[in-house]
């Protein structure tokens, strides 16, 4: 797996206090509040234990957030506001703040409502990336709801029959809670790929499955270079294309951000949409019935002999935990570019630098 | 299109009044009260209207109506209860009856609840198949709502990394409200095609994409043949393994109805659950300005330009309200062994065969 190689070669390891730490003395540095820095570097931390530093979530981002607060699309401490709080639903207006942070508060009050009512939405417009969808759905599955958030993004997929982009990626993030285990939890696009994990294949002169994009004037591809202008390939053909639009309307049309062509296109305001949804999976059951339930469930899945003896099935989320606890024990890669230019960062902003 | 040769050489065609009406008799016959052979039909000619026959869920499904009233598995007239009902979400037991008018009783009560409380859940447990997911969804949007209708089914889907299905194909049905327009409806499955799909390839000798099924031993296959008894493969591959997941656990875990490898399985009792969620769209603004909005985003859409231009870009559902349309026009095609077969039932029945 050359992800491990690049791992071994040119990273270094840190415990996640040190990184930690570090994330919320440059966000502070930014203008973020103690609130703000917590959320944003958990945020960054998850990622940075559960994929590889070459995917760019991790402390990867701070080069983004130092660039954005500086030219004023991101604003530090935003005066987000709720416009509408009702027993089931709610709307915030994240006015240019950090997407983490509006997005982790949409989900907390969609969990403390569902906790009353069963299911609840909360939206958010007028916000920035949120980061990872998983993430924030996994919020709600930490207080024992099923989370499920959605964010709209930059026009990358056509719609089927089309080689125009128009519709986002539009991440999801589904959490379902378990007792006394880590919460199932999918992350995923609505992509079979993604425009990184491309370019990756393009730099190491690979082919690509034809099912990931097409060239600009809608031909089949298996060449990433050819396909790098060209729409994303939604998942399921005309099954991703339906479930984008869908999103969109539901992160975008319903809350008030922008959407399709227009969002994540002017730099000093993006302008995403989020929708959050919580659910209580015992609302219909005692927790213990859920529990017990969900638990066969899980078993008859992980009961299925795998094709490979090497690759046992494993539930959505699984292969992160793992991960995740290999590296609270031997350390979080950040690759040396990074640590290299944060470096530079923090001399900026008279920050010590400690990694 | 084969479809439309079948159409043309093995079908009658009829006008909707008089398959809805022989429809109608025929569920009374077998029990049914008015109100449910008026659900029912009504799924039936929508399915008539949108599909081909060989897709088997027009007046097809009368014979396996038949059978499973015949057998105890349906009970017409089942003595329905509401097990729970709060302002955001309800729990339906069907007791065995139709699942067509269990689901059509859940969606109206969810749509009820949303109506007030923007979002609603509500589940069924004890139930049969439910017919098109995109039906009971287009019910919600009818009102003015967003429906999304989970139904859990027999397994046919592996885990990833596994040949062993344990998990339905758990379709899902999505409806967008859109004034003055037929609404958007997106009905799909959760694997890349069906299993019916599939015999029909290998009724006609055809190859199939390898990325339908596998053989039964987790092989890579483009034989029909091969994959018969094969699992199905899931829309983006683990995504599409962790959505049908997840759809499990709201349809079947959560509602008290069986799951996973138990669903469908007892011929007398199926206990299938579904999960019904409305949405209204313009919680969070004003109907005029949802309205306004979407148009934007579905005019972005339709104006993206097509790769071939005999294959115009369409909105989920487009082609079927087509079709309805073309087929209100110039009769309904059922095909003549269907007509043949109910002829039979029919005189079984005691009932004047019209058709």
């Amino acid at each position: 797996m050359a992800y491990e190689v690049q791992e071994a070669s040119l990273v270094n390891l840190y415990a996640l206090s040190t990184l930690k730490d570090f994330a919320c003395r440059f966000l502070r540095a930014l203008g973020a509040t103690a609130e703000e820095a917590a959320i944003i570097s958990d945020g960054l931390m998850t990622a940075s234990q559960w994929w590889h530093p070459g995917q760019g979530q991790g402390l990867e981002k701070l080069f983004r957030y130092h660039r954005r607060v500086k030219n004023g699309g991101i604003q530090p401490d935003a005066p987000m506001r709720w416009l509408q709080d009702t027993p089931a639903f709610a709307l915030l207006d994240a006015a240019k703040g950090f997407g983490y942070v509006a997005a982790h508060r949409a989900m907390s009050r969609a969990v403390e409502k569902a906790a009353t009512t069963g299911i609840a939405m909360v939206g958010v417009q007028h916000s920035n990336h949120f980061g990872i969808a998983g993430y924030h759905a996994l919020q709600a599955a930490k207080a024992g709801l099923i989370g499920w958030s959605f964010t709209n993004a930059k026009a990358e997929m056509a719609p089927w029959g089309s080689a125009k982009p128009v519709l986002g990626t539009n991440p999801w993030g589904i959490a379902i809670p378990r007792s006394d285990h880590q919460a199932i939890v999918l992350d995923m696009a609505l992509t079979m790929s993604g425009k990184g994990m491309m370019r990756w294949y393009e730099q190491e002169g690979r082919s690509m499955p034809d099912n990931w994009a097409l060239t600009p004037d809608g031909q089949s591809t298996t060449d990433p270079a050819a396909a790098r202008e060209g729409p994303m390939l939604p998942i399921g053909e005309y099954k991703g294309y339906g479930l984008s639009l869908f999103t969109d309307v539901l992160a975008g049309v319903m809350t008030g951000a922008r959407f399709g062509l227009n969002v994540f296109q002017d730099d000093q305001n993006f302008d995403v949409g989020h929708m959050m949804i919580a659910i209580d999976p015992a609302a219909l059951m005692s927790r213990e019935d859920y529990d017990r339930r969900l638990a066969q469930l899980v078993a008859q899945v992980k009961n299925a002999p795998a094709i490979d003896e090497d690759r046992p099935v494993l539930l959505p989320g699984e292969v992160e935990f793992r991960r995740m606890g290999q590296r609270q024990q031997n350390g979080i890669p950040v690759s040396r570019e990074t640590v290299a230019g944060l470096r530079d960062l923090a001399s900026d902003l008279g920050l010590a630098f400690t990694l």
